[in-house]
């Protein structure tokens, strides 16, 4: 830790500090500047008390506290300087091959989702993608069809062999969920609940996590640890949009997250454009940026007939945009030399 | 709802755009404006599918689609148009007495939770804040006593009277919560974590709701919406400060929130400027501010000794400054005619 | 400066970066720490190159570079330990008063400026605000009468004895708004013009300076500080809402600024709730809390007709309602120990 | 307009509301439905008084007010169907060649800038970019070499073959900058500086227009339509990042602004990834990302020694870097079927 002082602070004030930075753990380094005296407090951040609370206790001294250690380690390059993979059921994520997940916001009918599921992947499409439980603003809005909306999951995937990515919603859902997915997805609304993310954890089921809509890129890796942290190594990232002060799109996708991920962790990142632009004529061209950005997999909305959506209708493709938009990514794949 | 069309559309779009408007049971009533033409769809929002697909279906055609209805119900002053109050233990919340809660970020021992309770009880606190349970950001952070916490909640209810107020984080301990609890919190990153709040609803004991750190005021009064659609009639809102862009303050405290909660909804609200401000020093001067706006109650965070403390030690009062802080309040909730 | 090192650098690499730090001026200080060595840069960063660029120059070595002085001087407590006061025609800013601005968005007539003045002046108001030239998003909307309208707020001092507060748009008009008005404003949208603020501070006119839609305080008092350098000290900060990710409101006030900006500067605050909420009925919730969070002057929109108000009629206040407003306030400033 | 009516509007309410629309020229349209009354003011909304203000002047009867106009015209897709493009000295700027703006964030010598012009030419950079006048944050920041900048772009122009564009920041620098420039930037804090988009737009010189920090997409257009409705056809739109909550880069560069830009206008849009991310490493993907959503320019920092900077070192480019990243774009510039 940092701690820089306030202008003329006398010896006695100073000593006090340093008392009291030594008892809590740090042997405290001296640096007389020009304008400031700043002190290095050494020792593990990651296993003493923060130093921060010096502000409150002192603060006729106390400028400023600013901590020098990244707080993730796991997730982090450091910790495992080669990119990890993910194997789910043969389908590799993090590999050469971008993975294209797609299908429905939430799964509604068979005759729905399997029309879906055989649509994205006669387009080249590898995961089904569909919501059984959805996380609703508002109470009165459909909530999923539950479990029934798994087993129909699973059904498409025993007729198409594409895998199932779903989200779980709730700790007492865990079992139940990873007994029918392939990949769990937390959602950007649970981005930060922790007990969720160890319950899905736990499972020992790959994990999509979602980055919150006001997550900052730190606090999203640390929550990430807490899946490597509870004994699960298959963790992905997925931006979905932040939310900022635009109101044209739903979100602003931040696609710099792409390459920010790939600096900082072995995790394969994953791009959501549809919840990201909220609008379904952006998607396509936010799915080129991806891809040209260096992203693993994308994660695409599908719908048989957007309008008739129980969900979200407004940022699904229809198949045909769905095929078109796979036609179009051709070139952009080949590009980043994947496949 | 209202669509907007494009400018130029020929008749036989328009038909088909109608066409699906009353196939999804709204009936269109056209006005042809002077640069565009608009349809108002007829039909309750509420109970209908959203027309907001038009848009994705027709991109050539329909501009915008406009919700006119509120979306929140049994929140909203329409559906209450008195003041509603909650009573815990003979304690009143959202009458003539600004209620005051206060206590540690989280409980850490007996010794610093009853110092602590009686302390506050002195200054003239009611309810006693206290996490057993913390959602932190890193899972190597102090992460709560969990139901020691929670028994020693209890000990010092008994020892000075005064009622408890502590976080819910995991479904699975909403019983155990509600079995200590006179109040339940549910915190800003589980602010859209629905199942937590039909959970926490169900057990029937009242409902402290923060906003989330990017919670936009209707989502808040929706999430709110959860708890009273679940049979739960005792939920007050909790403004904690919402992330910005401005980094000089951990988050900016939105005090705009008190006048528009009391605008929109019956419910109490509270302010956290703990939370909020993230510095001690400015604590204070929210507190007047939140009063002079009309809270109902704040909730303070005082720490025996705040260099101590195992999370969040920069924001916690020292009892002697909580008592000044007690003490400063006063004029300013005799100015709003309250007690 | 303080440059963290990244974990395992080499002795060359370190040399490589040390001899950089060295070359720009500073006097490098190592401290190895448990997991990072943190390298102490010792200089004045105010007068030696930033050496940012390291992260950039050595991306496999240096991993943050974090600066510890402050970068503003003039405007800071520290250069002027005691409040500031701004003398305008004998009105006192910043002082035991509250004084409060009001008036027209912008000057429409002789007739709606000269009935407002006599009605603000009647509530207490001892200054007035009205625009002659207007800052408007569109080039279609009514840009305010210029010079004419310069003339009408003398003419509205002279009936009212009011001094006269006025937005500069132009450098080009510096001399001219400079001629007429009492306290020049720099708007939200210039408040990092930095061009206009020199030409401003050097009329030698008392500077109302706003923050811009997303100028972090820093930023701000920064801007301040081409006022004070530019050989004008009679500079007053003005808050007026942040832009965030709330819809509900136009802008979110940032009331956090009033105790921010005292505590960091000697100069007045003053808080415009008018263009803070984007709501005529929430601003006297606002201006209670400013008042009681310690602001030196309110700056509140009045017009005689908001529904015929040539711009921003939705936020501007009725003179009843201005009466009022001032009749509530009473207690509140008393309850701060101001007149 | 669309006015939505509260609930339960007595007659009489009703009956004053619609007179005051058909005084402000509206025409209004009544429906009724389920839960709401709605109006629909018919006239057109660029010509006529908002109706915005009805909030304000009918607190108990009007819930909202909502335009349905877009206000921008001349910038529009709908006024210019097909492609602007931009001619400058035979450089054609939204054509079917992408093209790349290169150089440092400032002028500081001739050496420096000669150097990096052959250097961003040979890499196949068009257009030479270099700052003159600087707006800086704090006043003790280098503010550029003013017109001795200009004359070293003009003579780098003269040894190249270049163009060149340059920051205009003040009004009365319009002649003087447009006298040496071939393209006029006007920087992100004067977005809405609209004095200067004036002087700008009447030097008759293409203008490329930054997007502001906190600017919405239709504030940007509208800003934009200032420069077409003062007489000149020649803008081009550039994103640089916006203000987000996230710290790890400086800013969110917000690449969906490619494929918004290029559905509502038909002026060019470039890309500013150096700005937007603040960190060179990130500059490679972000330049990937933008060519392959469709931008029609590139606007890249880069410095002969950016640890020599005198401004924004840590986000500048080296010259063999910025011919790596010329070199790996090529396959997607091919991609999107461009030159």
């Amino acid at each position: 830790m940092i701690i820089v002082f306030k202008p003329n602070v006398s010896k006695k004030d100073e000593t006090a500090v340093l008392r009291e930075i030594k008892r809590l753990g740090y042997r405290p380094h001296i640096m007389r500047g020009v304008a400031r005296t700043v002190v290095g407090a050494i020792g593990d951040e990651l296993t003493h008390k923060s130093l921060e609370s010096l502000v409150t206790l002192f603060p006729q001294v106390v400028e400023s506290v600013m901590p020098v250690q990244k707080r993730f380690k796991l997730v982090s390059r450091e910790a495992h300087p080669a990119n990890s993979t993910i194997d789910v059921r043969g389908i590799v994520i993090g590999g050469r091959k971008i993975q294209i997940m797609a299908g429905p916001c939430s799964v509604e009918s068979e005759e729905q989702l399997l029309g879906t599921a055989e649509a994205v992947k006669a387009a080249g499409a590898t995961i089904l993608r569909g919501g059984a439980f959805k996380p609703r603003t508002s109470p009165y809005e459909f909530q999923g069809l539950g479990e029934r909306g798994l087993k129909l999951l699973a059904k498409a995937r025993r007729e198409t062999g594409l895998a199932i990515v779903t989200e779980l919603l709730s700790e007492d859902h865990a079992e139940m969920v990873a007994h029918y997915a392939d990949i769990i997805q937390i959602g950007a609304r649970n981005a930060q609940n922790f007990q969720l993310l160890i319950a899905a954890a736990k499972t020992g089921k790959p994990i999509l996590l979602k980055r919150g809509l006001s997550t900052r890129i730190e606090e999203w890796l640390l929550a990430g640890e807490y899946v490597l942290s509870n004994g699960n190594p298959s963790l992905m990232f997925c931006e979905r949009g932040i939310r900022t002060f635009e109101t044209y799109t739903r979100n602003t996708l931040d696609l710099s997250a792409v390459p920010i991920i790939k600096n900082e962790s072995h995790c394969p990142i994953v791009i959501d454009p549809s919840q990201g632009s909220g609008r379904a004529d952006l998607v396509i061209a936010m799915c080129k940026g991806a891809v040209a950005m260096g992203a693993d997999a994308l994660l695409i909305e599908v719908h048989p007939n957007p309008a008739e959506a129980l969900s979200d209708g407004a940022q699904q493709l229809a198949p045909l945009a769905f095929a078109r938009l796979m036609a179009e990514l051709k070139p952009f794949i080949e590009a980043v030399g994947r496949e």
